[in-house]
């Protein structure tokens, strides 16, 4: 790749728009924008109208083009884009984490075949240079788990509700206005934003590929004044935490709401803060923390990839090709607090260990331990009347044979 | 640079011989330790005696090796061995901060003239990505500040301090024992070894190359139980806090001990830990911690280094290439908490304006702006019946002309 980048952008939005300014702004880089292809012609834009086109293929076989940005919403018309960049030797740069996620393997094989490298450091927690640190930085290290909060809208969400003392569908409210939160929330409250960007992240700490569907994600959609009061009691915060860490040779992940004690650095990650906890067997624990959203903070994660691209920087995905055999296990124990209605009672035999129980006349809880295979099986992840936080101590262990239950008569009223 | 990395090694303490344990338990690298280097024959050592040798050429002009990782503690012993592997075209690794930071612009030179790279993370803050993150991600960003806790010694001592209740000699004489701090402590306990780190991040921050004499460092030497009361009652911690901010296009830069409050990320970062806060204008403030010493974290930066030159890693320098004029200034004002013996007053016409004052029969204190320059002339920083903190919210101001002082019996008993 020569050093001069000439850059075709798809779409024109907050994060475009950004990185025009970003551009505009900075000596550092030397980088020009030839073709903005946008929707929609009728929107008033603040460029000449010289740059925009509605045509894909006048940025996709541009010769003059050697960096194409993808920045639109959809993830299936992102993809097709990608992959005919990528297949016409341009280097790309995305944000689109259900894009990435969805066709991870895919776009690693494009990459090898077209030798044109794809890069995304925004895609995952936006200004945090998690993805470029994993691929270089931990590459000879014995990596054992990330976890944290990759979701900024959730975060601002539980933000309010723990400072402002407010309940979900008000702090909800209030992040949609500010536009924190989009109109259909569904993808950030219910943890599947997050599910994408740990998808990405777990193929570049473990080597370890695979789909969505396979993780499992639970939001905060259930969250409950008895449970913000329950936290509050204890000294928690309660936090959107994603989180993959290898037990015993295989991998555990997913995205789950959990109790957050003082002392973890996590608990001080507010607003639309993201907060990454990194451990590994030298380095021991790291932490990053930045900005998760915002078209400034994207923007800039965009550009690095782009002035990346400037010294032919690739992701070696060194951790896969080593042809590492890690897969991913549900057969684990994690310790949950399970929230219900006292007048539909839920099975405890699910729990290996009953630590506590509670009840009154409308709500009751359980802390104890649940094999997480059966969490996935079970109507407990179904159920509206039900919420589930993990414990702020839980281990992902290995799951042990014994089953020390409490008498049921101490959970029934 | 073939792939294949043949290793000589300088010193074969803790962190030599952490790196040779993570080299024989991590497949990610290929890398062999070809010869080591040593003071002392007679010591015991783990390894087979072919590998030592007590003659430096036997590595330096030994052309089976390719890679000289420097891990020695006299720092003008140390570069003499960097620059004569430089000039013999060889690749170094080094985590020698004092050498690093009393040579900076030599070693750039010897760099550029020789085409040979020399990598040095694990200098500034250990296991914290730092070096290679400013000068990678943040390149093409508006860099405006870099501050936080470079000491792990000190911060071992300030976290026992606050949390123990015991006062400074006690936890000093505590972070001896277990090897936390040297039995000569003043290179930490008074801000040398901080301020040698500020001066690599200020290289690859601003792209200064400045002299460790031309920066103020202050320590932690004279903190006294009256200064820790003051801490509790206000509800703030103190750490020991380098910090070099953008200041109207020159720079501030210096090592002072700091008010810390809750809300701040580094008032969490405990024991041997270090974070840095990193702020830029478009991914706006970043965090990171780990720890700040240790052998295997250390080790581990040593070894990416290690790692990085398998794909021909080298500091580019970038913002200093760039030739942005950019210079250090002390012509700014901070806000600082001075305590003093009451029998011995100070002279209140250096600050610009008083915000605070208190004296009892033996202590005083005075909480105020004043100017950086007229600070380092003064007496202030050289009694030992003194002690400052620079406040919680300090800003680093360009000097303002205005100067209101409290009248002066406000602060007489």
């Amino acid at each position: 790749m020569s050093t001069k980048i000439k850059l075709g952008l798809f779409g024109f939005g907050c994060v475009g728009q950004g990185l025009y300014n970003v551009l505009n702004q900075t000596e550092g880089i030397k980088a020009e924008i030839v073709k903005i292809c946008i929707k929609n012609p009728n929107k008033k834009r603040s460029l000449s109208a010289d740059y925009f086109t509605l045509e894909k293929d006048e940025i996709l076989f541009n010769e003059d083009i050697n960096v194409v940005v993808e920045m639109i919403d959809d993830a299936e018309a992102a993809f097709q884009i990608v992959k005919t960049a990528l297949q016409n030797g341009k280097a790309v740069v995305s944000a689109n984490k259900k894009m990435i996620a969805d066709h991870f393997d895919e776009l690693y094989q494009l990459q090898k075949q077209y030798n044109a490298p794809l890069l995304y450091e925004a895609s995952a927690c936006a200004s945090i240079p998690i993805i470029r640190n994993l691929e270089e930085y931990y590459d000879n290290d014995l990596l054992g788990a990330v976890e944290g909060i990759f979701n900024g809208s959730t975060n601002y969400i539980l933000t309010k509700i723990f400072k402002d003392n407010i309940d979900f569908d008000t702090a909800l409210k209030q992040a949609q206005e500010i536009g924190f939160a989009e109109t259909d929330p569904t993808l950030d409250v219910e943890a599947y934003d997050p599910k994408y960007k740990l998808c990405i992240i777990l193929a570049h700490t473990f080597g370890l590929f695979v789909k969505p569907e396979e993780v499992f994600n639970y939001g905060i959609q259930n969250l409950s004044t008895f449970d913000i009061q329950y936290a509050n009691e204890k000294g928690y915060k309660i936090k959107l935490i994603a989180f993959c860490r290898k037990v015993d040779n295989k991998i555990v992940a997913g995205v789950l709401p959990r109790f957050i004690k003082p002392d973890n650095k996590l608990y001080n990650i507010e607003n639309e803060y993201n907060g990454i906890l990194v451990e590994s067997a030298f380095t021991e624990s790291q932490f990053f923390a930045g900005k998760g959203a915002g078209s400034n903070p994207t923007g800039s994660a965009v550009l690095s990839d782009i002035s990346a691209l400037t010294y032919s920087y690739k992701y070696e995905y060194k951790k896969h090709n080593r042809g590492a055999k890690v897969e991913l296990t549900d057969d684990f124990s994690i310790d949950l607090y399970v929230r219900y209605s006292t007048a539909n009672p839920i099975d405890t035999k699910l729990f290996t260990n009953i630590k506590e129980s509670y009840a009154n006349h409308e709500s009751a809880y359980i802390v104890g331990s649940i094999n997480f295979a059966a969490l996935r099986q079970s109507d407990l992840i179904k159920r509206k009347d039900i919420n589930l936080i993990v414990a702020a101590d839980t281990k992902f262990e290995k799951l042990q044979n014994s089953i020390q239950s409490l008498e049921e008569e101490t959970v029934a009223l």
